[in-house]
């Protein structure tokens, strides 16, 4: 059975900032939200796990294997390098969007994404060292089937753009209202998603599903694991068995 | 009137780079396409250009002000130190989506995204330097009005990315289909638009739009310039007239 | 007693790359050098250890608390987002420079820096983990005394640059020859030495040897831990009180 | 002749802001450093400039081709970014060390280095662009005869680092007060120097002289350039030249 750990990390005061005392030039906004983003997945990586950009404000991390005191070695370290600070929460679930929610509800009791006050919030609760399994995380690698072909190479970069959207933004709901899950777009055409116990013909749906609401075509390689990690690594190699062998759902266990 | 230069920024080979040997750890892929986006972001911003993050293997920027020779200094740049290369199609147009389709068709033509062969394409052209004006760009600086109460505050971090999410990406194709613009999410819960020349009923519509097909609420700041930052920094000022008097359209002209 | 383990992070092949097929501009690589160091930094500092940038193609690490795993996680990190490898060697001794020969040797032993063929080798041994004691490390953090007031503030920045430079290159022979020690230049005044169990008395030596030998006078807080972070933390606390006490020595311990 | 334009950059308030409220980790400052370094390494490079670390929160840069508006620029967009803040002193000379020492004497007009209300100076000269000429730079681009073969392949790591830290020593002093030159080392075994109008025996006699007191053999290329790229790269040129012929001083012109 799953049992998520999901950090959320938000940046504090960070709408007020960018425009304090006048809005900053965009280019160095973008700069310093994609290399902030960097860094924590750098952290968060190095220790198994994954985080997402999401909304760059706001990202969400899978950090089964990181403690209390690994989250506060992050906050210490991004307060020491960039002129923003961390809030952090922490909570587990077998449900990925319940743990989500947990560990939303931790920073916003501390206090509001724009109240200046509150600054660098650690809470929360991590999965106990001695429950761990490999079985806590299970991974979904999806990716567009012939990307290149059918857009990158054949369509103006925009409309490709539109297309992969569409398809990243149909599965994002249907993964999160049907199975309580939490789905990115992490770059080109692929969308890694975090999923509690789900089994074939739930992928074989979901993939189902976009094709008919906004014709896109996916295929999906899962994987489980101890850690976000060995989860998405086993789940990458799954990928690559739909690939070679031009299956649409391959489990790596 | 318009005449915007877009450049399309495509990694070379990407695709297989990624599994070759073997698939690449995701936090490091992560990592390596936000530092090599935050890179151009410096090197085009400080140029007065604005680049977009869009598929990270894919990215669009609006180049107005940057040479072929700056273009070609930007691929010798990431070439000695990144472990990828940078393909480069540069195109005007009084149409964003025109200018961005044929910037497309330029490194299309010089072979596929996952063609082994094809390395540092660089082939467009500028807008002539004696041709300029201040009217050249057009920024829309949308965002979600009271964003953090209405929804950071109050929903969990996954559904505030979904309405987010779904705001931008109606706002997204009604921009592109009505108005041959290019939108796109720059984080938090603002959306960049680079547009042809727009009205202030064009903008009031789109508002409208996006509210009534999936209730989100967004105001907009506009701004001109020579480029991308005059313009974008124009709007954003736009924007904050836009936050202190309760307005929805604002323009900075 | 001290129980330094070192590692010798040694960039593969580097000197032919810099020049192949054509010399690579140098602000290009002094980023890329500055870039790698500062994540190895980041990824031995989070475990507790220093890295030290040498000579940025060579750099020298205490890493007491990292595995052989955590190297090879470094190694691999490296190798997937930069267009350079790591041949790492680790080894401990009571002594630092000859943890430092030790670590060195392995490198040697798999090939020369110019070899192409030599790529990530990895070779060594680490402290034992049920051997580490909080006395493992002792490190020194020196400063010039009121360098700002008789350098910064009143030579051109070269001279003043000349000054530091002499006092450190003094204090790194007479640490290494009298006391088998490694001394590093940190920036601004500071230089970080690594060091056997030494008493006050080296320490006042050492400092006095630097003021007759090239005029700069400095101050040193002593500190000692399990890992070259708590060590260093440590020392620079003693080294506040010298500056408030107006001391020259002072152990924290 | 030389006209050599000098940029002292210099961090604001640096000393105390790492120890406030309390010290900061070690690996956290090391990483600010270098990669605020890297930044100016890209932002001046890219206008053909040189910039050397120095003692990172003093770095000197040869700005020949950049603009009053470009350093303004490069504070704001850091500004933006760090945590910290940037004073520039630019001046120019056909001495590069009067050039550097008029430089220095603008930012320390304006304040102490540990001023806290000295935030962001600008002030100087730059080369009149109507005056520039492809002789106004000089570089040399000295390294050490067979590094890896002497040293690196031979001795532990430390050991090696002191030859080449003895090397360089030994030439900086020489160059500054024989020749009014500014040499830093950029890692490996290369040091780069920036001079006034040089002769071939002034290279051969700097060269004799470190041979003679340090016992460290070397070699230089040596280039010319309306800016410093233009120059160092030559000088590179000249010194594979050097390498292929065992020659040991080459000019590029």
């Amino acid at each position: 059975m799953t049992n998520t750990q999901v950090t959320l990390v938000q940046i504090d005061n960070y709408g007020p900032w960018t425009v304090t005392p006048e809005p900053r030039r965009e280019a160095d906004l973008q700069t310093l939200q994609s290399r902030l983003y960097a860094d924590i997945s750098q952290f968060v990586g190095n220790r198994g796990g994954y985080v997402f950009f999401t909304r760059f404000d706001n990202m969400i991390a899978v950090t089964n294997g990181l403690s209390m005191d690994d989250h506060a070695l992050l906050q210490e370290s991004v307060g020491n390098r960039y002129p923003v600070t961390l809030s952090l929460g922490v909570a587990t679930a077998t449900s990925p969007v319940q743990a989500l929610a947990d560990a939303t509800e931790h920073v916003q009791d501390a206090g509001s994404a724009q109240d200046e006050n509150r600054r660098e919030c650690l809470e929360g609760r991590i999965v106990d060292d001695t429950s761990r399994t490999t079985e806590d995380i299970q991974i979904a690698h999806f990716d567009v089937v012939n990307a290149t072909g059918n857009y990158t190479d054949e369509l103006n970069a925009f409309d490709t753009f539109i297309e992969i959207e569409q398809g990243y933004a149909e599965l994002m709901r249907h993964m999160r209202y049907a199975h309580d899950s939490l789905s990115f777009f992490v770059g080109g055409d692929n969308v890694i998603v975090v999923c509690p116990d789900l089994e074939k013909p739930d992928y074989e749906e979901a993939i189902s599903h976009v094709k008919a609401a906004v014709d896109v075509t996916m295929q999906v390689g899962v994987g489980r694991g101890e850690n976000a990690h060995d989860a998405g690594y086993a789940a990458k190699h799954a990928l690559e068995t739909c690939r070679s062998d031009g299956t649409r759902v391959e489990f790596e266990w």
